[in-house]
């Protein structure tokens, strides 16, 4: 018989799909020009050119049967050599390739870490406003997610609140930073306090909380700033990343997972995770895609564009009135909606064409969530739409 | 703390590995060309020129964004449609894209295929000799894997053995045709009885028992012989497909299932699929290799010299005295040892630089597996060392 579990899952559709094919569908009516789709987190600019040259090189010079073989159980040597290399130069660490595991993306990654550091039955602690997938995959690998209530302020971590739901069967708190969907990349005063606060809560339960870092957008840092990297405040870190927002390649699955090398069990992680892939169906990502993502490790897109939208949104919000806090990275930010039930604000723009998600989806309701990945002259285009909306709606003048 | 499981699984090496190094260090001595190498399952032949060049033209022709976009959550539509065109025209069945799901290889394919039919505690049935993969595959699933014995005349089922292992608890049968390692493919008669038993063994239980297929050597066909596919026997089938074999493209890890139309979940098995993958972090394999692959369809690598290498081997085999059954697909031959315990045979051929594997790790002691994706030239040259091996360590004179 089939499994009952999955077929009641596909009762629940996401949110953001839903708004999203709201969008699609609106767009044949009236021009997908015009609809301003703040939906979806989808990359919205090219990949860089050495990416598509790396392609191109491999394919013209690799013997195929090299180039398309099978990649080693913990994926391909040098990949994992050119990762750590990267990481080190770039973050001062001491990573070695025993420490890299290429995944299909930081899904892939997190698949590996939550089965590396948690055993079903005990829980995962996240922070308010939180990626929605991660629900399905702490749950698939058999843990439950605590989710810590927002700061609001400045989305940082309320530490008295992470207190109050860490227990004994707390194996790991997973971090997203920067952060989707509010935009906030954690200090090193925040990162310095939660270590020093998982350490002391492992002393007293006996056993060490791990930290699984997930680090997609780790590459879009607005304003110079530099990125405060977790695994350098804490020894027990997984950091999980993915391709797909430097690189802009979503849909090649690419990624890893990086362990600690002062985490005590670091020359195990790796192996461990080539047992887990066995399990689950991983067997490593595309021998391809994984070279020419080692080709790139210097390189990113042209991520301007996300900052100039920020930075325009930001501007027009303010003027607007609404209360925000103005995003580090990403390409989201994480506004106060203008009535108590964002789902109802995010229902009422959509009559100005805006498609706009409710916070309610990412644990974190009366927010909302724009995705600015987006054309600059959008984004412009799409203020009258705003103004109109909140003068109307809300009797906004400005 | 880490996974104690996943830990403890670290000793367990596999043995098919283990020879593979072996190999390779043993080619560092005495360079490899003098290692007769029949380990590993690695395909032998490049992939077909038009996969070479549908990756550049993706490249060349495709907006960027687009194409290293990501996948829609149930894979790629247009790639489903063309794969079940395919199957349709190949196989008279009437499958729709609903009904196929792009997947991360053959193991992918199997990772969902489990947990679509089964719920932790229940049990699979496979038939000796089996992949040995397949146990930390139904494993992994939390499931147990009930291994049918072998039957060795001519490695078609032993139907009766089958329904000694049948229980209310079994939720799928898993077979894989043409087989790895015995290089058998079920017949028509094969499949008609399966179905028959399985049919009446799902009343019995009161459930209906479903058909896991697994067919990577689908397109690895000896004599010209069309193959039995085995969703045309038993509507309850979901097929696993890898593209590893044909397209000589094992590390691009692209695959999918298949779901008979004529099953009664037939529309749900994809949607579940899609849920199955945020659980386990699959979500997707690569967008350009799953075009890639759709280009491919009705090509495959140049597979002649898999039946080459089969014939000159099995000639061999029987004018050195061998009880062997021939193969009629794959790129394996699976005789039978020269003395009871096959691990101790194949650790002597070591000693006249042959690398062989023992059946017991496909769940058929006294066998032995030889890999013959190889060159045809090394083939040859390897008679001599198995003459030797034979004539000196069992006294067989020809």
């Amino acid at each position: 018989m089939i499994a009952q579990h999955y077929k009641d899952m596909l009762g629940g559709k996401s949110v953001i799909r839903e708004i999203s094919e709201w969008s699609t569908a609106r767009g044949a009516e009236i021009g997908y020009d015009n609809v301003f789709d703040y939906s979806l987190g989808n990359p919205s600019v090219p990949c860089p050119a050495e990416f598509t040259e790396s392609c191109r090189r491999l394919l013209d010079s690799c013997d195929p049967v090299t180039l398309h073989g099978y990649s080693p159980t913990l994926t391909l040597p040098a990949v994992r050599a050119a990762v750590a290399k990267s990481l080190n130069r770039r973050f001062g660490m001491d990573y070695t390739a025993d420490h890299i595991f290429m995944t299909s993306g930081a899904a892939g990654a997190l698949a590996h870490a939550l089965r590396c550091v948690a055993v079903p039955g005990q829980n995962i602690l996240t922070f308010a406003p939180y990626f929605p997938e991660y629900k399905p995959y702490v749950e698939g690998a058999g843990l439950t997610l605590r989710v810590v209530p927002p700061r609001t302020e400045d989305f940082q971590i309320d530490f008295d609140a992470m207190e109050a739901l860490l227990d004994a069967d707390t194996a790991a708190v997973l971090i997203n930073t920067p952060n989707n969907p509010s935009g906030a990349v954690y200090s090193a005063r925040t990162l310095t306090e939660l270590a020093d606060r998982l350490k002391a809560a492992g002393k007293r339960f006996g056993h060490r909380i791990f930290l699984i870092s997930d680090e997609p957008y780790r590459e879009i840092l607005f304003g110079g700033q530099s990125f405060a990297y977790p695994a350098k405040f804490y020894d027990d870190t997984l950091t999980c990343y993915s391709f797909s927002k430097s690189l802009s390649v979503p849909g090649e699955r690419i990624g890893y997972l990086a362990a600690c090398p002062r985490c005590e069990e670091a020359s195990l992680i790796v192996p461990m995770c080539g047992q887990i892939s066995r399990g689950i169906g991983h067997n490593c990502p595309s021998s391809m895609i994984q070279l020419a993502a080692a080709d790139c490790l210097d390189v990113t897109s042209d991520l301007q564009v996300y900052e100039t939208n920020m930075e325009l949104i930001w501007d027009e919000l303010k003027r607007l009135g609404f209360t925000v806090v103005k995003p580090d990275g990403t390409f989201y930010i994480f506004p106060k909606a203008l009535e108590e039930d964002a789902n109802a604000f995010c229902r009422k723009a959509m009559a100005y064409d805006l498609a706009l998600v409710p916070g309610d989806t990412f644990g974190c309701p009366g927010y909302f969530r724009m995705a600015y990945c987006v054309g600059t002259e959008k984004v412009r285009r799409s203020f009258a739409a705003l103004e109109r909306f909140v003068s109307r709606e809300y009797g906004i003048e400005v």
